[in-house]
């Protein structure tokens, strides 16, 4: 048993937890959703990262989260935060996580995966209740409760590699694992190029991070950004 | 906040469970999925059923588990047993509950409900480990960890009025609740018109009951059955 299903968004987080999981040898099945982001240009990049990286399979799941409405990524008439917000912000998306790794969950259930690998950070997303170890601990709990393999008696575990690290750490230590991250897009309002624009939450986390990693920062602006 | 998200597939305990979730006085939000199984004709019952009980909205999300597999209920591939089996049967639908429960937890947040009923049942159901109390109640502290109501101090709270009842119990108890067993559809290969097989399991199982309760079936069968 050497797979491993790995959350693939297209940003830089994500493009360096599948290199973790391949540096820790596993088989890997990347996941991303189609979940009506507003940044869907993400997804042209995870298929790179993909790529790039090399997985067995890249699954893209389609899930109407905007249907559910309530947040900035999904909704178009929630504006996204151009200045830093304390908090919870209006990026925040009811329970995504949650559902991306149930489903994670079922996926690594029939293909036989027991790994499970999602980018979480606690430092940089303070904000988000989802990406915190508490709630990581309590998920991978509840999964081995509530699928046929965890009662059957294997163990389903959650990895978060960069749930300590700030953003220049992550990136050195994706530089380090050979990471391109050109091709990654971490802008909530990246256009159909994948250009960022520079301001966002998202922008500002990663012009920071290159910075105080001291690494030049590859990201494609928009250029009026 | 007098709101509940109330999961209804259209058979006979989601039909209950809303029942419940009215006589206990909530504004209910019935939720329902197209997530690919064979017996569609559920989801007609339920729109009966949110319509006949009474509902603010019921919401019909689509989610593709069929695109996952291993299950009998979402790939034709996989035949419904017509005989009872032990352990954990091939109708088990990998990580199923886990992900209704977490969209059922997404949408609660956005329209601002922190209860969510579920009718789930130990008894009849003990091969699906979802349907244990010890899988909600780890579902529950998930949720209260990774949702931002959960974190700023409110409670989700999961309900299950089901889960320690026989399908005799739960039927004298829609009974006495009015619920109409007439347009709920329990059936795992129900035909168009929602005609049940009178074969698979959930078909014995809802015999049974209404035998064991000592009240008339009203469920239609399929002339071959």
């Amino acid at each position: 048993m050497n797979k491993a299903v790995v959350l693939l968004s297209g940003g830089l987080d994500s493009a360096t937890t599948l290199a973790c999981a391949v540096k820790d040898s596993y088989d890997c099945y990347a996941l991303s959703f189609r979940y009506g982001q507003r940044h869907a240009a993400e997804l042209e990049a995870a298929k790179r990262i993909a790529k790039c990286i090399g997985v067995v399979e890249h699954r893209i799941f389609p899930i109407d989260l905007g249907a559910l409405g309530g947040s900035a990524l999904t909704d178009t008439a929630i504006a996204i935060p151009e200045e830093p917000v304390t908090g919870i912000p209006v990026t925040y998306v009811p329970a995504r996580n949650t559902i991306f790794l149930s489903i994670a969950l079922g996926w690594a259930e029939v293909i036989g995966a027991r790994e499970i690998y999602i980018g979480v950070n606690a430092i940089d997303y303070s904000g988000y209740p989802d990406c915190r170890a508490e709630f990581i601990r309590a998920f991978e709990s509840m999964a081995n409760l509530g699928t046929k393999a965890g009662v059957e008696g294997e163990r389903f575990r959650i990895h978060t590699p960069l749930i300590a690290l700030g953003k220049a750490q992550i990136i050195k230590k994706g530089i380090v694992l050979g990471v391109d991250y050109s091709i990654t897009v971490s802008c909530y309002a990246a256009d159909e190029a994948g250009r960022a624009c520079g301001k966002c939450d998202a922008c500002r986390l990663r012009v920071k991070g290159f910075s105080e990693a001291g690494i030049e920062d590859p990201t494609q602006y928009q250029t009026n950004a």
